[in-house]
């Protein structure tokens, strides 16, 4: 887990190869809160919090927001009263690449448990 | 829209009526950026506002954020870069509230044209 989280994400292009099979269940299993999900056939990394209210689900989304900027790897959230839903994947080659693992163990720091 | 955005939040409460078709059409077209869409059996409405990217999606998010604490009627909003998605719907009574329309319609004071 901290060394997932240590990392920085790479310069990402169009081309760059999918993360494979093997090494997505390797760092999965880093990331017990997380699961991959197929979103019309794109591979996303999905975490549910849930948490108090819709100001605690707002404050998460600035924390990981704000993260997203300094790397310059942006999630999609979807903020509700009580819940924020984060999913991590890359645009540039529709799945999964090493910076969206990186980046989920990133977002872990900001959830209380 | 001008008087629709001017009204405050009824308190709402589990079985209170649902809007009608008829009021519902009559305050949707006083919201033309917004449509109504069935997601699995509840009527939400929504606007998809396209923006410049990642942080101006969450700026936009937090000031609608805002009104919603004000008004202690909450959306659920996807932030992802470039684009902000907005639902207002009322979770009590599973559907569309006259206050779901007059949240729309405050949102989109915070949205440049």
């Amino acid at each position: 887990m901290t060394e997932l989280r240590e990392k920085s994400c790479e310069v990402c292009h169009i081309g760059a190869p999918m993360i494979s099979g093997t090494e997505a269940r390797k760092l999965l299993a880093q990331l017990p809160a997380w699961d991959i999900v197929d979103d019309e056939g794109v591979e996303k990394l999905r975490r549910i919090v849930i948490v108090r209210d819709f100001e605690k689900a707002m404050k998460l989304a600035n924390e990981i927001g704000e993260l997203a900027e300094e790397e310059d790897h942006h999630p999609l959230l979807i903020v509700e009263w009580g819940k924020l839903t984060i999913f991590w994947w890359t645009h540039k080659i529709k799945g999964l690449h090493k910076n969206d693992f990186i980046m989920a163990a990133k977002t872990d720091f900001f959830v209380e448990d």
